[in-house]
């Protein structure tokens, strides 16, 4: 058995790029390892759902499901997913049997809207997109993460650190075993 | 990297009952094992998709999305789904990084009638269930599996060995390594 590391927060709000640096991190320790990523699993097996709370609360049963699947046979689970509602997010821990590491991916609106590369805040702010997460859909932030990561004022290393610290001292990760 | 065993055939054939068999087999030797089972998928990953052509399509593309996160990572995936279309078996091929072992459990439909014992085959024929293989839906047998099981004249035990030969003979699968 594995765990899963949970990364939400707002759109832009650096949860791939943690995700890509853990990645590489647990694969230069040669551990099995995936990333699950909102973007990619909305192509494969959650294309056609919307982002409707139903459709919300869908795509992250899905993503639980194959985040247990992985981590109980020993692949650490990397999810980067917005999963907006702190309902969906305690769904996902009850459906995992794997120890769990929600990390609040923390960012003011503001500096998401800034890093907007593919100008997704501005296209919600048009209108061009309904039910955006931090525009005219809510987020509710964590109220007990395991890790909180402020990425407005930390390097991505020093994010990617605080959750690997966390993984060893809960004794979830040890090295060269 | 593991493999995929890729069970096809009509409903009835006896594709979860020789999935069912191989998990065991090869827990007992302590491998990682997952069965990825067709009705199982339609309530998770698949949940919303129907019979239609493209939709059957569509779930074969998620259970092959999930055949190679698995098989990547070292477990072995026993898929058991109809797959009634050449077609789509080879997208999941097509789609398996890991060795692919394409098993064609094979019953005559008069014998998979009479083990209905979801009383599914009925059903269909009265009507009551639109677009059931082998009723009113097509199955195209494979031409050239790498295994063939024919569950009308073979053991549960049998059918299994022949599978766990033909993994050891190609080198997919070794003993106490």
């Amino acid at each position: 058995m594995s765990f899963v590391i949970w990364l939400t927060g707002l759109p832009c709000s650096g949860k791939t790029t943690i995700a890509q640096n853990l990645y590489r991190y647990f694969k230069s320790k040669n551990r099995k390892v995936e990333v699950i990523d909102g973007d990619v699993i909305r192509q494969y097996i959650s294309k056609g759902l919307g982002f409707s709370r139903e459709d919300r609360f869908e795509n992250i049963r899905r993503v639980s499901f194959l985040a247990n699947i992985l981590s109980r046979n020993d692949v650490i689970a990397i999810v980067a997913v917005i999963s907006p509602y702190r309902e969906m997010r305690k769904m996902a821990r009850d459906m995992v049997e794997s120890p769990f590491v929600e990390v609040f991916v923390n960012a003011p609106i503001e500096v998401c809207k800034q890093r907007d590369v593919k100008g997704m805040y501005k296209k919600a702010e048009m209108g061009q997109i309904k039910g955006f997460t931090g525009v005219d859909d809510p987020y509710e932030p964590p109220e007990n993460p395991e890790v909180e990561c402020r990425t407005y004022i930390e390097t991505v290393e020093q994010s990617t650190n605080k959750i690997i610290d966390f993984v060893k001292r809960m004794g979830y990760y040890k090295e060269d075993v």
